[in-house]
């Protein structure tokens, strides 16, 4: 009997995570990933440190090389785009960096492809190259070590404003432009409108409810200007910073399901439904959200590690289950650092849910002790129980990992009457003798 | 029909906590605070920085004056000492500070008298004033401020470790002095190396297993030297940190009942078994510890504002139960932070309860992000079902407050191999891909 083969689509967390963990489990199947880019395994949420010049060397952002994957027995073919699977024949073709194709047969296989932007139909924005791998952002540093003085973000999430703050740290004018009424729309308004004051006291100008029309090139393709109805913008150099979508169009090919997120459905094996042996995993695929009951496209590098983990049980035989998230995220914007996690109030109204909310501000050490700063908390529980569907935290250094606690306390359905009394620690150099997350706690009890 | 009187014994944080939520919600009530010191609602807390000098001025420890409860409607009699109870007939008797003793009648009683500290049976130690109050504060800096090079603090609980750390910061030579075989015996001892290192790195030098034997004092009574049966130490400066014990005389002469840790017995509604309307709160009163299922003495000001504040509730015809604590705590030792929860694999041990145990070492942030540190995490759960019993934490700048997410999981029952998918938040400034908190459930999970 020949060795079960493995094959891996995409070599980046999700992906180079199933095939650890299969090779862990199983140490004579054989396990072929395909990438189509240079790396595996990078960090991409490090990206706009490296660029800001927080991190020194791009390839500190590489987890781990494909010499050191081989050196594990994964074989992993860089450079090498899947282009085709038939999935009743068990066969897939790949196209490697000379353009040569090859048909390779599997066994089991999965689908890691990531996300890809979501260009924005912006004339000369097809000029900008996306800064979403390792060679991109060493591209976009040369560009600029190479000069220029002003730069337009266009998009205000929390990789927008990640890159609008290490632009600023670059030295450089940044505007930030979005679409929307407000930045993070993670966020409910009134707890974004604190990020904004953030960036705006690192001195990153933000344009709010301005659409793009034009991105203004010179005659060598490189950007000018950022052009709004409005307005128009000097922008030496553009960030795209408007999101992106799962990278489905191999899969949905191949017949596979798309769920209405857009990603791939997936069942709670991470299992493709009506395609025995077939998985995905990571920001391609869909996760189901246990406050939401529903399933959602959400694309961290927490889900994609966790989910190729448990991929790389499952095809070796086990029989591991992936509970679902609730929509825990942290981010570190200028001064403030943001959290959030369930759902806030303008998602509830979305999925016409009913909430309870209350939001305090405080302080991140006891009054009298030295580097204290503030802290904002909002809750959100269900009416009647007080059951806690959501949060989030902004404040400075030490308020947001705090969103923990809340992402616990939602999971395990713990009411807001409850959290209130909870034996959270105390000591000056960390909060008042009510932990913030305490008195927010109360403070929402009190409106059920 | 005359005013219902609530009197209340002892005005620091569970005396002043239970008058103020009695006056937020009876308007009518005669509320009379007793306290024999000069302070009210003042932050023990803080005292180790104020000697130390990260907090300058000793006023702001003070959360609230007697002035101020006063304009609240709160008649605090400082410099009172209550030195007789009688509970049948509803009179106690305070004497002030001339030594004129008064009676006054109450409707309802509350015993808040604190903690005092547990004197160690040291020749000399009578000359040491413990350092558990401002004014004892404000005279141990202006001693320090007198001059001195040298200092020994006997215990090395959290507080002697805070102090010794202060008094380094003040250019003192200093040893600490322990009896036991550890710093920090609510850590578990492989955990206690980590702050042991922390403290030594800062300038302590720890002597442990040692029993001081006596403290030299020159003729004016102040001190000299320190004296174990080894060895003998010069201390221009001695701090007693050898903990404390319930402040309980005068409720146990009046007839309260006392439980096996030496506190008076309360129920859920801090109320004194057999005597209606006598209510007792902080550090004076045990508390039901969740993971043992046992009545405990803790004496934290997280406990005391609670149950206090519970109090005041029920002492005002309300209904309010107090959950019970889990043994939660922080503190800050030189270069590392410490937290710990639930049980420990010592604490397990001596209840004769068997636990699992895994402990991880990781860094705080992204390997490739600058400011990174170690951060160990122990994890203790109940063999078969996974239910999480306890946590420790050790490390630097942003890592022990992440023993609240372990509190809330010890709270809620998560086994840990639901705590290892747990959707936490990520971000390369707050840790690697991983929370340290995911890692070291896994690790605990493989060992069930």
């Amino acid at each position: 009997m020949s060795r079960q083969r493995l094959a891996i689509v995409g070599g980046d967390a999700a992906g180079m995570s199933a095939a650890s963990s299969a090779r862990r489990r199983d140490p004579d199947m054989e396990i072929v990933v395909f990438e189509r880019g240079p790396y595996t395994s990078y960090s991409a949420c490090g990206i706009p440190y490296y660029v800001g010049g927080v991190v020194e060397q791009a390839d500190r952002l590489i987890a781990r090389g494909p010499e050191e994957h081989r050196a594990n027995g994964i074989d992993v073919r860089m450079r090498t785009e899947v282009v085709a699977l038939d999935l009743d024949a068990r066969r897939l073709t790949a196209r490697d960096g000379a353009g040569a194709e090859t048909a390779q047969s599997f066994d089991r296989l999965v689908i890691a492809t990531g996300a890809e932007p979501a260009r924005p139909p912006i004339a000369g924005a097809e000029a900008i190259e996306p800064v979403l791998t390792v060679d991109a952002a060493e591209r976009m540093r040369a560009a600029l070590e190479r000069g220029g003085s002003s730069a337009v973000v266009i998009g205000a999430g929390y990789i927008g404003l990640e890159m609008a703050e290490a632009l600023v740290d670059r030295g450089l004018r940044v505007t930030m432009i979005e679409m929307g009424p407000q930045v993070m729309a993670t966020l409910d308004a009134d707890m974004a409108a604190h990020v904004q004051d953030a960036a705006e006291g690192h001195g990153v100008r933000v344009v709010l409810g301005a659409s793009v029309e034009e991105i203004e090139l010179d005659d060598a393709g490189a950007p000018v200007a950022v052009r709004t109805a409005e307005d128009r913008y000097d922008a030496d150099h553009v960030v795209i910073g408007t999101g992106s979508k799962p990278a489905v169009a191999l899969a949905e090919a191949a017949g596979l399901a798309l769920g209405d997120s857009g990603a791939l459905r997936v069942d709670d094996h991470q299992r493709c439904p009506d395609h025995d042996g077939v998985f995905a995993a990571g920001d391609c695929a869909e996760s189901h959200h246990r406050v939401l009951d529903a399933a959602v496209n959400i694309q961290l590098g927490t889900h994609a590690n966790k989910q190729g983990r448990i991929v790389g049980v499952n095809a070796t035989g086990g029989d591991d289950r992936f509970p679902g998230v609730i929509g825990t995220a942290v981010s570190k914007i200028c001064r403030y650092e943001v959290g959030r996690t369930g759902i806030g109030e303008r998602e509830a109204a979305d999925a016409g849910v009913e909430v309870v909310s209350a939001t305090i501000k405080d302080r991140t050490r006891a009054a009298y002790f030295p580097g204290a700063g503030p802290i904002w908390v909002k809750l959100v529980a269900e009416p009647g129980s007080g059951r806690l569907l959501g949060g989030q935290i902004v404040g400075v250094e030490g308020a947001a990992k705090r969103i923990d606690v809340l992402a616990t306390a939602v999971w395990a359905g713990l009411p807001v009457q409850e959290l209130a009394l909870l034996d959270l620690s105390y000591a000056p150099p960390f909060s008042g003798v009510y932990d913030p997350l305490l008195i927010a706690a109360r403070a929402t009890a009190k409106r059920l």
